[in-house]
């Protein structure tokens, strides 16, 4: 029988749970497929006597990771602590101890990736190590490899990502059952879909973080996460989701970063996409990257993008893929080429359709001072919808054409000063052709 | 500057030029990508006269692959042969000569891999060579790789693809048009969608090839052509969709495979879906592959399964992938495990839900009569509607529970003998939950 090939791993939460029970179930058939047997001979956690998602073998606990990362022995390390309390420090230290040391290091770290990215990427060309991390962005779906290998051929333009579950949950139930966000809220947290702080969540800092690893690998660039612009989607209304749909949009918190002559921009916000738009189905707590490549076309990823089995099944791939480098005694084939730093657009040079809903006073001559206010910031306008009549205030939609961030804020500046315009009730972009 | 790394490519038809071109355009990064230069050093070609997609200098024409393949400084293989006129023979040989010598070899040939799998991988065993074959299936899309590696920690339960564009095309059409078949077909090949004898896409032929490709690589099965039952969509009509529809179901061409511990099955057949599935909203020529594993939960991959570009991107990026090893002087990883045979279920033995369109004489009694022949033999309903009025014949549609395939034979059988019904207009499989 071939020698087994050991692995450490660190951290017995959600997603370690995950790997555990993964390679309990189907560990015959992954051993085949890794050329041999994967056996974890040391798990690391912060308390031993802690009740488990999984059933492991006291024997195998320890409080300490250093010596399981110092063992000459082990040369797969899986770092699945995550980062307790917003710290990512501990994580990512033992991530730099192994890379240093020519560990195969498997992470689905997402924060302390974008925080400590370069530092792994150094430790890494320093010391031999390889570094993977399928399960940092989108879970269960398959989308760095795809980045990284299956799209090679490609100059990647677009990326359109529900990367984060929480909210497109949120906005499923919005939009199906007529809700306000905060009732919404309510109902997720009470499922355990939501946190009891939403903010990471609700103000898309988690999708940016996301973006930001994933654009970084797609555009071979340094992409940090404060050239993620960023807006949430705590100001959308069901009346918001209503209108969108009769105009044939559905609305998703969209992680979306292009590419192209003019540069790189990097966004997560509220987005109007066409209802036939591949994207526009994907619901509840699924996630989806949609891809554009210059030669693949189209591309769309579907699937679980959280959750101890999903995730644990990208952690797992990596270590099969570590262990077959390992057995044939090479590293990972990409590994560590620093990306190198290219210029992020600011959001006032970044050009986008927009979505409208004012709220105005029901009198002629209100929509022609709003529409000669936009032409004269060269914004024009593809269709309106007015919402009521004879009530004050009533609604106005405006969806308009392609137009550039700065000249759509100084529109909106300037009708926000119109008297007749009780207020700007919500701006969002709109993306994705009619098809 | 990093050595080249040469290629021979074999044909310059559609997915030959794409090649070329997707290495004219992106070259330089993907120089980034694979560690250096990839360069087309020679190219075969039938008659190196005729016009082609793409300019190539005419130096690197020959009539002769055998010369490249012999070349012991070439190290890849590129065939893009297809099967001209069905054969898949030249391809399979230059194929095998080139694995014998221990080169990467890159194919598309989907039809070569079915008819010569186990002749190539003995060859790859025999001589060191690596096969690598991503545009196979579905394009453009990275399925090979999701199921050789992004899927290795799972068992793979279901598979459930549009995989010919053709057909998807046809009953996209069929669907939002109100057209019948045989319109919806005049069309397509008006449009280079399809062939001047469509056979192959509209019988389901050019399905069951992929699948039983797909399935192999899933279930780690060897799993031939003739495993895989078949129906096409010639008997599908406008109506059956606008029923279909008014159930909650669209109705697509999947090629499914299924895994339990009772077996192995394969089919190709119309399918009922309901709307709300990913793949209710997969329309035009697009493909996509639903995947559920056992870990990883509910995957779907998105787009483009034909085509000169996209599948060129597949064939570029195994060639990375081929580069790299070269680079480490490795072989694949995943090479060459030669699959086991195992039981594959016959088609009276698959379960399923069924779509029975029945035209019977609109007279009180018709529904007993066919419900208790269904009852007698173990087939339930799920949910009925009559079509039409005072009208001979009237259309009477069934979807029924999960039923042994054998069970449902039987009773339309005997329902096809009751004087009332005067025609089985079309029975269809259903699935996919509703969610």
């Amino acid at each position: 029988m071939v020698k087994p090939i050991k692995i450490a791993l660190l951290g017995l939460g959600n997603v370690g749970a995950g790997v555990w029970r993964i390679l309990q179930q189907n560990g015959a058939a992954i051993a085949g497929r890794a050329g041999g047997p994967l056996e974890i001979v040391g798990i690391a956690v912060r308390d031993v006597n802690k009740t488990r998602l999984v059933d492991v073998p006291a024997a195998l606990l320890t409080t300490d990771p250093m010596p399981l990362i110092a063992d000459p022995d082990i040369p797969i390390v899986v770092e699945t602590i995550g980062c307790p309390g917003g710290d990512t420090g501990p994580a990512g230290r033992f991530i730099i101890e192994a890379l240093k040391r020519g560990k195969h290091v498997v992470t689905a770290n997402k924060e302390a990736l974008a925080k400590h990215g370069a530092a792994f990427f150094r430790a890494a060309a320093e010391g031999g190590g390889s570094l993977y991390y399928e399960g940092a962005v989108a879970g269960g779906i398959p989308i760095v490899k795809a980045f990284k290998e299956s799209l090679a051929a490609n100059q990647v333009q677009t990326i359109m990502g529900i990367i984060n579950g929480t909210t497109n949950y949120m906005l499923t139930r919005m939009d199906k059952e007529g809700l306000e966000f905060a009732d919404v809220l309510a109902q997720a947290q009470k499922l355990g879909y939501a946190e009891a702080d939403p903010t990471s969540d609700v103000e898309g800092h988690d999708a940016a973080y996301k973006l930001a690893l994933l654009a970084s690998i797609a555009f071979e660039a340094e992409i940090n996460i404060d050239d993620v612009y960023r807006e949430g989607i705590t100001r959308i209304t069901a009346e918001d989701l209503q209108s969108a749909r009769e105009l044939g949009f559905a609305v998703k918190l969209l992680a979306i970063a292009k590419q192209d002559a003019t540069g790189i921009e990097a966004r997560v916000h509220p987005t109007l996409i066409p209802l036939s738009h591949p994207l526009a189905a994907v619901g509840d707590v699924f996630n989806a990257v949609f891809v554009q490549g210059d030669a693949v076309g189209d591309l769309m990823f579907y699937g679980r993008g959280a959750g101890m089995m999903p995730t644990g099944s990208a952690v797992v791939a990596d270590c099969i893929d570590a262990a077959l480098n390992i057995r044939r005694g090479v590293g990972a084939p990409r590994n560590g080429r620093p990306p190198e730093r290219k210029a992020i657009k600011p959001i006032e040079e970044v050009t986008a359709r927009f979505y409208l809903n004012f709220k105005v006073i029901d009198r002629p001559g209100v929509l022609a001072a709003i529409a000669s206010i936009l032409g004269q910031n060269n914004v024009s306008i593809e269709s309106v919808i007015q919402k009521g009549r004879r009530q004050d205030p009533v609604g106005l939609v405006i969806v308009t054409h392609s137009v550039l961030e700065r000249d759509i804020r100084r529109a909106l500046a300037a009708i926000s000063e119109l008297s007749m315009v009780r207020a700007i009730a919500n701006v969002m972009r709109v993306e994705g052709e009619n098809s």
